[in-house]
């Protein structure tokens, strides 16, 4: 892709709580994201031009945003990419602003999972590797493989839960706001071995919404707004598994979107020029082989950089500083803008104790699927 | 919206046979589409730089595409607005090509229904007015209050399905590929009253796809490319038949997009100025209803158009010239590009003995959901 840098510009956001919200429906969650996010931008719901919608199984159709919001024949697309969704329908609105097809957009992202009976991917892993194969099984396999690899074990893969829910415990939206032990992740029940109770994301209802426009009239709405400084967009060819090569201790998704990202951007080390990031940790292993595939580790080393404390909230390159799937729960549809929720407040240095400090460039990554069949979105995001 | 006439250029399109393919997977169907927009276009399928696909029900995420086609690590967007999804995936994929972030992009809407046990929308119409009610059910409550509001009777829709059946027994490519007479309309089995057989659009497997650039560029590809002049895409806020005002003899969303696209070619008079139109007539009610809010006929007077032969392959607007959706079949998500492959075939002269005089703007109008919840989409092509 080429460069589309700061030509579109985020004014407001919202997300809600994310937990079990088994009162609420998704109306109801998509009403409160949406206007957290009119409230923000200093728009009413009458001044939006278009709107685009992301769910994975929780609604159909542009009607899943109209309907709520009681929008008045406004075009919505409904954008769906597996977990990487949220991200997703940002992107396709960012395209549609930068055209110069409308100057204010509405952006959200929802999933209502808890009342829903629904447990993991069947029908991506039904059609890829066979129905039965859960996404906990499936990412088992990655983490097998990684520790057999690089002579690494559970006890390393503890410590970015720890890290993680540490964070979600200064979080007021995060689904689990409650620190935890090395020792606790070691011993929580097992779901899909070496994967436990703490290795994995919840089952979570929330939603979240951006107010976008072209960055030229961004001033008009907001002084702080931020830009979208680089999109990235990979899909797999879903034959992963049947390649001989394939061993799952990196993923190719993440590595050609973060390529699409850092050549806009023309970032030759991103340790070094990336303020901080959030990334898609469905289960802990997954955001070990993300370091290591978004160029912050080197293959095998993550160990090293987690060991010395590079992702914490005081690290030189804090990782899901909200707390991330692991903590603040994974609304499928949701996760995308969340990610994009926490980097917006960080730019605008109102996150509080989890504020980072000297923040220029914010990383979102959203991966959806399973190991050998992955969407992967990257989205970047800056001062203008 | 904004203007984009233009600027976005159609210089490769492919369709399946529309049918039972019981024998053909959704993959084969898509494999089938594509290679004939590839072919028309002179690319090769790794030029893609970004895919859209569009389906309702049989598939999900970007996967759908970069598996049957061995697209590898490139972004595909999954889009999905309930029967207008094959227009929308298009418009998305255009904004992306207007907003200069790509060169080359495919776009591919394809269904799979005779094996699904698909029968209707369920899902939209559970959502909106209770499980139970089906698509034939729910146009004919248009049906039926169209009959008592302007005094017209089941034999004026039958007109409708003889017309579309006639185009269609003249394209290989067309589900049904005969013609039927008024006798045979009004004596068929009844379906939802005053809807028998033959006013309903049938069940059936197909996929269609697109080759997009910008126009700047499409002279490297094609000598007779044809460009998108206008898109439209409305979607109503869901609560239609709550308004006492709701009457079904008018879609309020075929006239805001329609609206939105006259607007932008400024279009005074559709009737005279568009030159063909496929529209969405999963029912021969439905039909007649478009023909008054897209402004080809007066409020009520449809009949005395239809009776002219006005909207017949010789008429002085030809309506679904290549069969509609009720003789070239309705695979969901394919629907909205195959009245695109039948425009750019007109405008190109190759339509054969359907192909209408002095062709110059076609009308694609692209209808999801039931009266009172739509979503529209209306894209206009013409000669760059």
């Amino acid at each position: 892709m080429k460069k589309l840098s700061d030509r579109v510009a985020i004014i407001g956001m919202g997300c809600t709580k994310f937990g079990e919200h088994w009162d609420k429906s998704a109306d109801d969650l998509i009403v409160e994201a949406a206007y957290e996010a009119f409230e923000d931008a200093g728009v009413e719901p009458d001044q939006i031009e278009a709107g685009w919608v992301g769910t994975l199984t929780s609604g159909i159709s542009g009607l899943s945003l109209t309907r709520p919001l009681k929008l008045q024949y406004i075009p919505v697309t409904r954008v769906e990419n597996m977990c990487a969704t949220g991200q997703d329908a940002l992107r396709n609105a960012a395209f549609a602003v930068a055209a110069g097809a409308y100057d204010l957009a509405l952006v959200a992202g929802f999933e209502k999972l808890k009342d829903s009976g629904y447990s993991g991917l069947p029908g991506a892993s039904s059609s890829v590797i066979g129905a039965g194969n859960t996404a906990p099984g499936a990412f088992a396999l990655a983490a097998n493989r990684y520790f057999h690899k690089y002579g690494v074990g559970k006890e390393e893969l503890a410590k970015i839960s720890v890290k993680n829910h540490y964070n979600g415990a200064r979080n007021k939206k995060a689904h689990f706001q409650k620190e935890i032990t090395v020792d606790q992740v070691m011993k929580a029940p097992m779901i899909a071995s070496p994967l436990g109770l703490f290795d994995c994301c919840p089952t979570t209802d929330g939603a979240a919404a951006a107010v976008i426009t072209r960055t030229d009239l961004a001033p008009r709405f907001k002084k702080d707004y931020v830009t979208i400084k680089a999109m990235g967009l990979a899909v797999g060819p879903g034959t992963g598994r049947l390649d001989p090569e394939f061993d799952f201790t990196s993923f190719p998704e993440t590595r050609a979107a973060a390529k699409q990202v850092y050549d806009q951007l023309d970032i030759k080390e991103p340790r070094r020029e990336v303020s901080m990031a959030e990334v898609h940790d469905c289960f802990s292993i997954t955001e070990m082989i993300i370091y290591e595939d978004l160029g912050f580790s080197e293959p095998g080393k993550a160990k090293t950089d987690i060991d010395a404390g590079a992702f914490t909230l005081n690290g030189d390159l804090p990782v899901n500083t909200d707390g991330g799937l692991k903590s603040f729960g994974h609304p499928i549809g949701a996760s995308g803008l969340r990610m994009l929720y926490e980097i917006y407040a960080q730019l605008q240095g109102r996150a509080g104790e989890r504020q980072v400090k000297d923040m220029k460039l914010g990383l979102a990554h959203n991966l959806g699927g399973n190991p050998g069949s992955f969407t992967c979105s990257i989205i970047a995001l800056g001062h203008p």
